[in-house]
């Protein structure tokens, strides 16, 4: 049997991992990395981003990674034909390969944003570089105001830290300054956006992040053709 | 560098684990490995627990795992003075021999039942015998209702799965049959206990598996005490 030694898996993630990235990149594609525990919301705050992109003009690709179950792709799958579903059976988190490998069966020039929704987890995706311009890490209200603090390695690593379900605050306890506060000691940088994919409530300045990343992206990607 | 392969971590493990098990049952303690996603409402419902059991005469222990901070032993150390904290690191479940170093800090004479608070994860701690009786799945009504599906072995291993947070289904979407559904088709056999800490609604249920395991584990100790 090979039993392949952690050093080495994280070695070869990072150089395909970096294949990704020149690919994406040059296709002038914007890709986030969300990392949030199961249920926080990941897949519902996509498929409202996914419409207000869209009403923008800026297509929507979307990775997902899950234990098992075809779900969230098929919900997606409404809203984008640009989806591939990974299953990763005992698989924790996402890495390069497979990701690698769900690019060939997306239409690179028909995305302009690609959402990797990893596996529901805080603390095995935050180690793998997948080829994303930015990990985002996602918390939300009902998970309690702790839980940045208690998993500071995703925020410390996250672009933008979102906290979601911003329209269930009436009914669980949540100190948003316990939370902020957190947050800021460990990554002073990461704006936190608060946001309700249901009411809406906050995703202009969530949708605003992204364009101007795919601007960003798409500029280079032009700037580099050009030459 | 050293390098431990998978297998032997694994192995070394389970006879740690054989060890913890060995030394909690012949204290006639019932020991519960509690899995569940962060933010699903361990920690409270382990508060709940620890006060309905005390009403009975049934002293609780708690080890409780998190990557970082001591917030949860100081939530529960208002209810019980047997509590230790385990800070993983960057470490993604508990294993059996942080299990073993932290009962040697707790005094167990004065433990009836001992909850391990696993980190959260609904994935990797799912792999690791710690030494208990019984492993609990916990799922919470905010986390949504296809999360059972999303994650089947942490269902296929538990004895009992726990629904939480059941006192927030007016606020969410959350179809009780799809989610019941999920859970038989995976493990027939557990009972799904549906309940909130919040409002104690269901707690009596989850109260009286604890102490039938208690006095399952003690009359079995007591029988061979007696030999």
């Amino acid at each position: 049997m090979d039993i392949p030694v952690v050093e080495n898996v994280l070695k070869v993630n990072d150089e395909v991992a970096a294949m990704n990235r020149a690919a994406l990149r040059g296709a002038g594609i914007f890709t986030v990395d969300l990392i949030g525990a199961p249920g926080c919301g990941k897949t519902a705050l996509i498929e409202a981003t996914i419409r207000a992109l869209g009403a923008q003009g800026v297509r929507v690709g979307v990775i997902v990674g899950d234990l098992a179950t075809q779900r969230d792709a098929a919900r997606m799958a409404r809203f984008t034909d640009q989806v591939v579903q990974i299953n990763t059976g005992k698989g924790c988190h996402l890495e390069a390969h497979q990701v690698r490998r769900a690019m060939d069966r997306i239409d690179l020039a028909r995305v302009d944003v690609l959402f990797i929704e990893n596996v529901g987890n805080l603390i095995c995706p935050v180690g793998f570089d997948l080829g994303q311009d930015a990990k985002v890490g996602m918390f939300c209200t009902s998970g309690g105001d702790d839980k940045a603090g208690k998993h500071p390695y995703v925020v410390v690593e996250s672009s933008v830290i979102l906290l979601g379900k911003r329209d269930l605050l009436p009914y669980v306890p949540f100190d948003l300054e316990f939370f902020r506060a957190d947050v800021r000691r460990l990554n002073a940088a990461a704006p936190i956006l608060e946001l309700s994919a249901t009411t809406g409530e906050g995703m202009a300045a969530w949708v605003d992040w992204l364009a101007a990343g795919r601007n960003r992206v798409a500029g280079a990607a032009q700037a580099c053709g050009a030459q």
